[in-house]
């Protein structure tokens, strides 16, 4: 066990510098703790010459990750570059067949490549691990692989994107509007380059698509994830659901249901006093429920060099230890493909609508509710500023179809000035 | 890898019991995820005849624990009897001998006799694994061995004894003095057989003791943990913490000092919208401090039959699948004996005193806290209620032999009724 394992990181950005960083300052200690050293062979990256306050000259350099992933001096390749297609999945695939291990925290790769990789990774005995992909710094994919092997795993929910959960919570903070907060994190660099991929809820959605093939023992399917972003959550939206005792979050949901695998990724409310509830800023939470478990709350920082560095090392680490096992927890051959759960399990809504000052008007709206099956919990109407009155209502359990009747029906009652607000309100 | 994993059972109470059942049940789902059966030889148990809910006729029955240890059909020896002397010792050194793996839950034995279970188990090339032994359900140990093995670690907290976070909170809530909720806690069976165990917070050590050891690179060392119990918490102290914005837990903190392995487990106050502070009922917390990962925040419950199988599955399913190492996460021949940290790293404190209705009392007060040193932050005086007033202050960071000094000094001045209570303000 006292030969080194020897990496080849592709990718020198934040959380490739980071790894370095890690791997030249702590020698002693990872090898005391994997019982063989840890080093680096080479290094590959788009700019060869830019400082990244870090010394790399005791490392070969490729321009080209796919020949970094093929030398012979590298046992595992670690993917740090991102992109779920071209030079990352190229180079990923290189080193499987040159029979490398690969380390990865490129979540939109492995949701969208996944499971071919995870086939030809397995066929070729080689391990794929990917930590740093999901929840940064929290070792929730460890969790949930081998932690809780013991468990059926009944539902797991997070929130999985930082940068939403900023806005979101800035927004409540210092009651600012969407636009502003938007273009503050956007200034404070908080956002991809693509901001979709944030606020649209795609990178999140990638997260729980990798999480849920693991958690369900199916092939990871993210075209399958109902997604819907931030992007038309109001302040009021925000203050009304804090006013009847809700946070809003960019939720991620995956359960198995009789209807198939249920994947979503959605703004919900959630009770202000649970955990998810409570979650402030930049920070992710993880959410695994299991049969014998019951709950376990993972919290930890979402992104950043060190925390997603560190998840890095935990794979590395791993392998440097011996330890292997199919990249999605079980033998890839083995995974079926989930079918898709149409619509989503019955829950409570959050329904914000604005209603026109005409007597019968809240009448009409019950009215259309009730005959649509579906019962109020709790209402709240505010005092008209202007023409219109702000109406908050907390309904039972309610089918999602069911619903989606009724907000149909109530545009066309002459008594709402716009088409009604729906959200899930997801209990733990 | 097709070779069955034959477990040797010993303890079949409400966890012994619940390994058995997972086991049965689950037989199809662990060994996909483990590429092999996971299957029962033995079990041994005090009383033979009992009815435990689950079928046993299938496994061979042993009177003796130190017998099943050393059965040929035996791969993993699973220790779930407790107690850290006596037959748990015997028979988990019996199995080490016989060239068994352990897994345990049994953390009175590893705080006791780790250090020296660990360089016999290395020494004959076996692993003990011990999960379920510290936080229940939660995969403590796992995140802390391996998914943070790129840190080093700077502290570890955690509430850690779900009876004592049940009995505190459940005095708050209900505004009921300590005796009332210790004797409720007593009825409701929440309490070990020797309650010292739970409320003079040796169990809660215990685990601490192990994480410390794990976290720090040292040797387990029970002996050096600062302990107090939660006996002399009022419910004066729990609503006035309230008042001031923090709440009382039984809380665990590790960390390596420049004088040495910092090791407490006292009751602390903790900021009320902290996730320690927002920690209701029996469920446990641990917050892991990395350089490089920041702060994981984990939670899950403590205890039970589920959430502990579930810990002692996850063990035995990393066995079934070839994970190996050291019991402490380095090799224990390599782990030093820490020095203990004499006192504790500077904090605030709560003071609480009862001054009598005298002129110049509470100058008399500040003067000597001034006079060693301590200065204030907050400070509140409530009404007279009958002679005395209650005065509660929150200092800024003071050293516990400056606080000491102060709190020796202040029954001298005649001006307080009883002795000051102290207690230390842990801040995340």
């Amino acid at each position: 066990m006292n030969d080194p394992l020897r990496l080849g990181i592709a990718g020198l950005g934040t959380v490739g510098t980071g790894v370095v960083r890690i791997i030249r300052q702590k020698a002693a200690l990872l090898s005391a703790r994997a019982g063989r050293p840890v080093t680096i062979s080479a290094v590959s990256a788009r700019s060869r010459g830019k400082d990244r306050g870090v010394k790399l000259d005791d490392y070969a350099w490729e321009d080209d990750p796919v020949a970094l992933a093929q030398r012979d001096d590298v046992d595992v390749f670690v993917e740090l570059m991102g992109g779920h297609d071209g030079p990352a999945k190229d180079a990923t695939e290189a080193a499987i067949a040159a029979g490398k291990d690969v380390v990865t925290a490129n979540k939109a790769l492995l949701a969208h490549h996944g499971h071919a990789l995870a086939l030809a990774a397995e066929d070729a005995g080689r391990v794929i691990r990917f930590e740093a992909a999901v929840a940064g710094g929290i070792p929730v994919i460890k969790a949930l692989t081998e932690g809780l092997a013991g468990n059926d795993i009944t539902r797991v929910m997070g929130v999985m994107n930082g940068t939403c959960n900023y806005i979101l919570t800035r927004m409540q903070s210092a009651g600012l509007p969407y636009e502003e907060v938007f273009q503050e994190a956007s200034d404070l660099g908080y956002l991809e380059a693509d901001p979709q991929l944030d606020v649209g809820g795609i990178d999140a959605a990638h997260k729980l698509s990798l999480l849920a093939a693991i958690a369900f023992g199916t092939q990871v399917d993210f075209s399958a994830v109902q997604m819907e972003g931030i992007g038309a959550i109001t302040i009021q939206d925000i203050n009304h659901a804090a006013d009847m005792g809700y946070r809003i979050k960019l939720l991620g949901v995956a359960q198995m249901t009789g209807r198939g695998l249920e994947q979503r990724m959605t703004p919900c409310l959630v009770p202000a006093a649970s955990p998810l509830g409570q979650l402030e800023g930049g920070t992710n939470m993880v959410v695994l429920e299991g049969d014998n478990v019951e709950q376990i709350v993972l919290r930890g920082p979402g992104a950043g060099m060190g925390p997603t560095a560190s998840a890095v090392m935990g794979d590395v680490m791993d392998i440097a230890r011996g330890f292997r096992l199919p990249v999605f927890g079980q033998p890839a051959a083995g995974l079926e493909h989930a079918q898709a759960a149409g619509g989503s399990t019955p829950a409570p809504y959050y329904l914000r609508m604005s209603l026109t000052d005409k007597p019968g008007a809240l009448a009409k709206v019950a009215t259309v509710l009730g005959d649509a099956g579906i019962s109020i919990a709790r209402m709240r109407q505010y005092d008209h500023t202007g023409p219109n009155a702000p109406v908050l209502i907390v309904t039972h359990k309610a089918g999602r179809a069911d619903l989606d009747r009724a907000l149909e029906a109530i545009p066309r009652l002459g008594v709402v000035t716009d088409a009604p607000i729906a959200l899930r309100i997801e209990t733990a």
